[in-house]
C-alpha cells in the first residue's frame, strides 16, 4: 500500500498547525469584536440544496464533490459557506434580523489541481442578513482592516460597486443582456492588463468605440474623490455612485483608506451593490487573500421569498497562513512550555508534571526512561524552551534542576520557585 | 425546494456553537497541559488507505462514505483520526518518537440513523505513539479526570487490560480462537446483564462450567486491590495484571480512583492492553463520553513495520455537548457584551463602536435606523448584556448612555468610564 494524501489535500504539522490555529484564534477574536456570533452547519449538504439555481452556480457545480449515502441520498461536499447559510436561515425563520454570523470550516472542490489550489480549503467568513445601509458595508471594511492588522499584515481594501458598474455600461450604450459577461472581463483589467480585456470584449462583439469609452472610464486615477467627481460629471442619479459615496464617507470618518478601483468586479454573478477585495502589500502571495460583497437577492431567490439584503466578506485562511509562513520569526513548533526528565525517579517525576500542570504550565514529561542527554536532544528537537531534571538527590534537598535550553544555564531550585519562574516567561 | 439537512447531520445555531466551542476550547487547553501537540489532515483519505486490513476493520469499512473525483480516484470521508495518524507517522518518516499528538475533528459515518447516532460527528483524540511504559496509559487516565473537572463534569475512568482478559479466558480452558468472540460479548456485561452474556457465550457452544467459571472471575466485586488479590490467587505470571497493578500503582500516587473493571473490554480487535472508557455520574448520557485503550501492533502493521506501541483516548465531543447542555446553567447566548444604538447619530455611533472595539470589547451596533425601543428588544432578544444610547443631545456633554439590560438600570458617563466599566464585568 502506498501512503498518499488525496490530490489537492494537505497535512499540517503540529508547528503549521500552531501557526494556523493563531490565525484562526485572531480572525474569531476580530469576528466577535465586530458582534458576529458563530454558526456551525455540517460538511455534507443535500445536493439538491447545492445545485439550486440561485446557489453557486453552474461553474462552481461542476466543481462539486458528489456521493450517494447508503440510503440512496443524493448528497455534495460544501463548495463554500454563503449557500449553507441561506439554507440555515430558511429552516429558522423565527432568526432575529439582523443576523450577524462567522463561520470558519472547510470547503471542497473538485476541480483541477493547479499549483496552489486546493481541493480542500479553509473559509471564515462573516456575513450581516438584513441590513442594506451601507454603514454595514463599512463594518466589512473596518472589519477586514481590524483583522489584518492583528494579524500583522500590511493589506489594502479596494471597494467597488456593481450598480455603478452597470451604470457605467449604460452610458457606453451596452445592453442589458451583454453586462454581465463583459463585467466578468472587466474584472481581469489589473491581472490581465488592458489590451487582454479589450479582445476578450471585441470577442463579445461589443462595438470598439464602446470599449474604449468604457476602458477610460474603468481606468481612471487618482484619488477617491477625483473618480467621484469624474464620474459624477457623466453618470446621472447613479444609485451605485451614491452608495460608493456613502460608504466611502463612513470609513474616512474612521479613518480607513477603503481604494475606489472602478475596474474591480469579482467573479460571482450574485453580487448586487458594494464589492470588496483585499490584496498584500509586499508579499510573495498575490492573489487576493479575502473578498465579497453585497448581494441582496440571492438568500430570497434561494429561499423563494423577497429580497433579503445580505453583505459579507470570506477570507482565505491558506492564502494567510502562506502570506505568514513567508515571514519566518513567527513560527512557533511547540506550544509545550517545559520538559520534566526523571533520572531513576519516575514517580517523583509524575508528581512534579502534576504539580506543573495544576499550576497551568504545560508540561510534557520523559516515561520512557531515556538518558539525560537523549532526553535533551528530544526536548530541544520539539523546541521546548524549559527543561526540568527530577533526581533523588536534589529531591533530598527539596530541590529541583531547571535548565533553561537556549542558554543551557542550569539552576537548583524548589518546584514553587519553578513554577513562579516559568509562569512568568509565557 | 425543501430545506432539509442530509439524515444524520445537524446544524449549530450560535447559542450552541457558543457552547460547543467552550468545551473545545477546555479540551484544547487540558491536551496542550499534557504536552501533546495539534495535528490537523484532510477529511478526505484515499479509499485504500482506510480499507487496509490493518486499519478500522469491516465493520467500520461498511459505514464509510466513499466517492470518487474527477480523476476517477477511489476517496473516502474519514471514519476516525487514527487510521489518518498511522498514515501520517508512515509519511514522515523523521517524526521524533514518542510523537504526542492531538487532532479535534470531524469524522463521518453512513450508518443507521439511530436516535442519538450522528453521521458527522466530532471526535477529541490524544495519543501517545513510541512509549510502552505504563507511566504513559497512567497519564492519559489523569489527562481525562483533569478534562471532566475543568468541563465541570463528574465523571469516573474506568480501566481494564486486554491482555488479562485473555489470560483469564485461557485459565477457563477457552482456545485461542474463540477467545476474540467471547472478549466482545464479555463487554457487554454491564449493559445487557449475565444472563444476556451467558446466552450469547452458550450460543458460542462454550461449555457451560467454563461460562460459569468466567463470569465468576469477570463479575469480580470489591475495590481494586481486592479484585487484583484474587486474580492473583489463579493467574500466575499474567503480564495483563502486572501492567494493570502498575497502571494503578501510579494513578493511585497521583489521588486519581480509576475503577478496575475486569468486564470492561471495548469493542475494537486492534486493542492489546490497556483499555480506558469513562462514564458520566449523574446523567442522562448513559453511554461512555470518551474511551480508547492501547494498540501497540496497528501502526506498525499498517506501516508494514515491526511494532509501534501507542496508547490513546478520544472524546466525544456530541456526548459532552448533550451532557453539558442538561445543564441549563452553562448556557451563554452571545459572547456581544454591549450593542450600541444611534439615536439620529449614526457617524457617532459608529465612532463610538470603533472606539469600544479598539478597547477589545466586543461591540454590536445598530446600522438599520430602528427605534430605541425595536433596539431594545432585539439586543434583548440576543442576550446582549449592555447597551449604549449615542444621541446628540448626549453627546454635546460629552457623555452616553449605558443600560444595564437585566436591571434596565441607566447612566449618564463619558465613553472612557463606559470601557472602565465594561472591561471590568468580563
Amino acid at each position: 500500500m502506498i501512503l498518499q494524501l488525496p490530490k489537492g489535500t494537505r497535512d499540517f504539522s503540529p508547528e503549521e498547525k500552531i501557526s494556523r490555529d493563531r490565525i484562526i484564534g485572531t480572525l474569531k477574536e476580530v469576528f466577535e469584536l465586530y458582534g458576529y456570533a458563530p454558526l456551525e452547519t455540517p460538511v455534507l449538504e443535500k445536493f439538491d440544496i447545492l445545485s439550486s439555481k440561485y446557489a453557486g452556480g453552474a461553474e462552481i457545480l461542476k466543481e462539486t464533490f458528489r456521493l450517494t449515502d447508503q440510503g440512496g441520498r443524493e448528497l455534495g461536499l460544501r463548495y463554500d459557506l454563503t449557500v449553507p447559510l441561506a439554507r440555515y436561515i430558511g429552516m429558522n425563520p423565527s432568526i432575529k434580523m439582523p443576523f450577524k454570523r462567522y463561520q470558519i470550516g472547510d470547503v471542497f472542490r473538485d476541480g483541477p489541481v493547479a499549483s496552489a489550489r486546493y481541493r480542500q480549503f479553509t473559509q471564515c467568513d462573516v456575513d450581516i442578513v438584513g441590513s442594506s445601509s451601507m454603514a454595514t458595508d463599512a463594518e466589512i471594511v473596518s472589519l477586514a482592516y481590524t483583522a489584518f492588522c492583528k494579524l500583522n499584515l500590511q493589506a489594502v481594501v479596494k471597494v467597488n460597486n456593481r450598480k455603478l458598474l452597470n451604470d457605467i455600461l449604460d452610458y457606453c450604450g451596452l445592453e442589458k443582456d451583454r453586462q454581465e459577461s463583459a463585467i466578468l472581463s472587466i474584472d481581469k483589467l489589473e491581472k490581465f492588463g488592458r489590451e487582454y480585456v479589450k479582445n476578450e470584449l471585441k470577442a463579445q462583439k461589443i462595438d470598439e468605440r464602446k470599449i474604449n469609452t468604457l476602458l477610460g472610464i474603468i481606468s481612471l486615477k487618482g484619488e477617491n474623490e477625483e473618480k467621484i467627481s469624474q464620474l459624477n460629471k457623466f453618470l446621472k442619479d447613479s444609485d451605485g455612485l451614491k452608495e460608493i459615496e456613502e460608504l466611502l464617507a463612513h470609513t474616512k470618518a474612521m479613518g480607513l483608506e477603503a481604494g475606489f478601483d472602478v475596474s474591480l468586479a469579482r467573479g460571482l454573478s450574485y453580487y448586487t451593490g458594494t464589492v470588496f477585495e483585499a490584496m498584500l502589500k509586499d508579499s510573495g502571495v498575490a492573489s487576493s487573500v479575502c473578498g465579497g460583497g453585497r448581494y441582496d437577492n440571492m438568500i430570497g431567490n434561494f429561499l423563494g421569498k423577497g429580497a433579503c439584503p445580505a453583505v459579507g466578506i470570506s477570507f482565505g485562511l491558506d492564502r494567510i497562513y502562506d502570506a505568514l509562513a513567508e515571514k519566518q520569526d513567527s513560527r512557533k513548533k511547540t506550544n509545550t512550555q517545559v520538559y520534566v526528565i526523571p533520572i531513576k525517579a519516575l514517580s517523583e517525576g509524575i508528581k512534579a508534571a502534576w504539580q506543573l500542570r495544576d499550576a497551568g504550565i504545560k508540561t510534557d514529561i520523559d516515561s520512557t526512561g531515556k538518558s539525560p542527554s537523549k532526553n535533551l536532544e528530544y526536548a530541544n528537537s520539539l523546541g521546548i524552551p524549559y527543561a526540568i531534571f527530577v533526581g533523588k538527590k536534589e529531591l533530598e534537598a527539596g530541590k529541583l534542576k531547571l535548565r533553561d535550553m537556549e542558554s543551557g544555564k542550569e539552576e537548583l531550585l524548589s518546584i514553587e520557585r519553578a513554577i513562579e519562574l516559568l509562569k512568568n516567561v509565557k
